[in-house]
């Protein structure tokens, strides 16, 4: 029986506060878990004076890392500071210091999760970073144990609360992104700089560790094509209702056969898919397995108490395979080669949004441009425009085309002398919903 | 490393073929996993020459429960015969023999799941029972691991496909239970006898067992309250409707303080609760925790594949333990005595429907019986009875009154002469909507 176990903290900013406040106040069941008490022995910070969440013993307290990373009693490191270079040596010094490591970050994971991992495993030592994607929706778990036996062939995943947040507000109320996006950053759901969340990019590390864990590949965050979704507008989202879709932006892992394909980007589901109705700023991921069929995690995707749940669940782990002597045993290195689909290779629907100009025969000059290509199409719609009465809106729901035809289309299209704009592309996800 | 897993199969239905069928296309995966192949070794039938959805070499097929549970050879026994005193004596013997045991069997966790995991702990063996609730989903990972360090406080579950089919098919269509009880049992979703799932005897096991793990305390099945969905009528769905709800039957494990509730009942959640949307035959389990606030797991409850999935994956954890040599190390015996509320301190908001007289001062009377015990009023509805003008329909939804209150309410609402009958009495979940 172990007589305490010493955790060090990298980081006591929201997430490194609801750690403390977590290992404070579930106390007695932590211990009848893993059977010892857990400390809080040092905590790296920027700032010794800074007025905080938590009340931390100050003599905790420090500024110098090698006071948590060089400190042989700390068993566990958590790191909660974010950033990717500086971060990453930290956690590499202390895996090679034998000691365990939780992080909540999905940039270092994103970027340098197989090099950390192999590290980790060298060393003997657990790497856990379930709380790096869906902050409290315990995923990875769900695909690595709860998925074991089966193939998964497909995850759907919200996984930015931001987007979700600014989508859902554009659909329920009608508003202009910019207004919304406002709002969000007034909440606090927006940063001041909210590119990484409405470009997808966050998205798109969390879908390159799922994609990773989920098909046993070592997916890149290049590997992810990324489209955010900062150009969506309230007509965008108006006729995706009229269609019976509802817009969202959705991270994609697709497998067929050997080859994968990884995108983040807004996408129209049936109304009837169950990502449709994951709301405001909740995350979810839905995983098709061949045996299991349709399976979904729902849940907050960030906010400090969930993030800190996650990581004192893989503190949890480490704590327990601890007592058993079987650290770094867990880690499965990928099992298959990255193959990656080509565009041509890529089907998918797609719906378009275009402003014509009101010439006979304009029509017939844009659908030969996709019969050309063998693309036909699932919905038409054609509406006169406010305002302009020299120009018509057509909206098109295609029936499935390769990327690469798409494309080669999208451009002719531009190039076109009745086209006067294209307004909006996106993916359509899902079967022949209304 | 080991040469070879041997596991022996305690029944061969389609639940046992699902499990065939994936370790033979799985092979793969399984081994990169285990590191070892998996080896079906001994199968138990009762009838050595029935055909069956799969190949199984017929030198491996036995009548004898004893080749079984008796062999040297075998690792792991995976139970998927059903059945429970019977049942429990095979588990116990193949426990004591030293063997893992992997359950689908509900009906025997929910009656004798203490019994069984105190035994496999002193026998250094594992006893995994994940595919005995809501089928595929991995729940029990997710309370167990993923929300190891919160608090959980409320579970409310959709833990019946049957009944959920029902309910959903009358909601969609209007139909009535009688007419959609007999499609389903056409379609094979409901058995010839369907008074478990009906009756709510099926859900209410599995929130025994969701119970025990995610309060830790032994709940045995008497401990829950049940009301099944047999005489829920079109006219109750409609009524729910139009108040913005969706009547599901809801099982129930509500925790405060230190004591616990647990109920499976017909129930109306408002419209934008996530449980709402779940349709046909899909089971979610909802999670509340004081930290990570709402999670939900959703996915396919029932069906031979999903079922398999988790337990083929319960297989793989016992086999990444026997490589670490820590089986039987993982179950953790309750942490609290067992603490119930009494009717008293149950608190709900009820939806009622009444038959009422056309008398002067009808309502008033009906109004004061509630007062009287401080029950007030969140939403009345009062309609004309088609077809018959001396009577009248009124719809109440109270607001939150004690069970013991409402019961008493009850009694005495069916002894007034102005009540021509209450025709429907049902829980009614969450907030203020509509």
């Amino acid at each position: 029986m172990m007589k305490s176990i010493s955790v060090g903290l990298l980081g006591l900013g929201t997430v490194g506060c609801g750690v403390v406040t977590i290992l404070h106040n579930h106390q007695d069941k932590l211990m009848h878990q893993v059977g010892c008490p857990i400390k809080v022995k040092r905590v790296l910070v920027q700032d010794l004076h800074k007025d905080r969440m938590v009340k931390v013993d100050s003599s905790l307290l420090t500024t110098n890392v090698d006071d948590v990373i060089e400190d042989p009693e700390i068993d566990v490191v958590i790191e909660v500071m974010g950033g990717v270079e500086e971060t990453r040596q930290h956690v590499l010094s202390s895996l090679r210091n034998k000691k365990h490591v939780v992080t909540a970050n999905k940039d270092l994971m994103a970027l340098y999760g197989p090099e950390l991992l192999a590290v980790a495993s060298e060393n003997g030592c657990d790497l856990f970073y379930e709380a790096s994607v869906a902050g409290g929706i315990p995923i990875l778990r769900g695909l690595v144990d709860g998925l074991a036996s089966d193939r998964i062939t497909k995850m759907m995943g919200i996984v930015n609360g931001t987007t979700n947040f600014i989508l859902t507000k554009m659909s329920k109320y009608g508003s202009a992104y910019d207004d919304v996006l406002k709002e969000a950053q007034e909440l606090g759901y927006a940063e001041a700089d909210p590119t990484a969340d409405v470009e997808g990019l966050d998205a798109a590390r969390k879908m390159a560790i799922l994609a990773t864990l989920g098909y046993s590949m070592n997916i890149d965050l290049q590997d992810v094509r990324v489209q955010g979704i900062s150009s969506v507008t309230s007509e965008d989202i108006n006729y995706s209702k009229r269609l019976g879709y509802t817009l969202k932006l959705i991270g994609m892992a697709h497998r067929e056969g050997e080859k994968v394909e990884v995108s983040v980007q807004p996408t129209l589901l049936p109304d009837s898919h169950p990502l449709a109705g994951v709301n405001d700023e909740y995350n979810a991921v839905y995983v098709y397995g061949e045996a299991v069929g349709e399976t979904m995690f729902y849940g907050p995707g960030a906010g400090s108490l969930p993030t800190a749940t996650a990581i004192v669940s893989d503190l949890v782990g480490v704590m327990k395979n601890m007592r058993l002597g079987v650290n770094g045993r867990s880690a499965v290195s990928p099992q298959y080669d990255k193959k990656l689909k080509v565009n041509a290779e890529i089907y998918s629907k797609y719906f378009l949004r275009i402003h014509v100009k009101d010439q006979v025969g304009a029509f017939a000059k844009i659908t030969s441009l996709f019969s050309e290509r063998g693309v036909s199409f699932e919905k038409i719609l054609q509406l006169p425009l406010k305002d302009r009465d020299d120009l018509a809106e057509i909206v098109l729901v295609t029936h499935k085309a390769s990327l690469q035809d798409y494309e080669e289309i999208l451009v002719k299209l531009r190039d076109m002398q009745v086209i006067q704009e294209v307004k909006s592309s996106y993916r359509v996800e899902g079967g022949g919903v209304a």
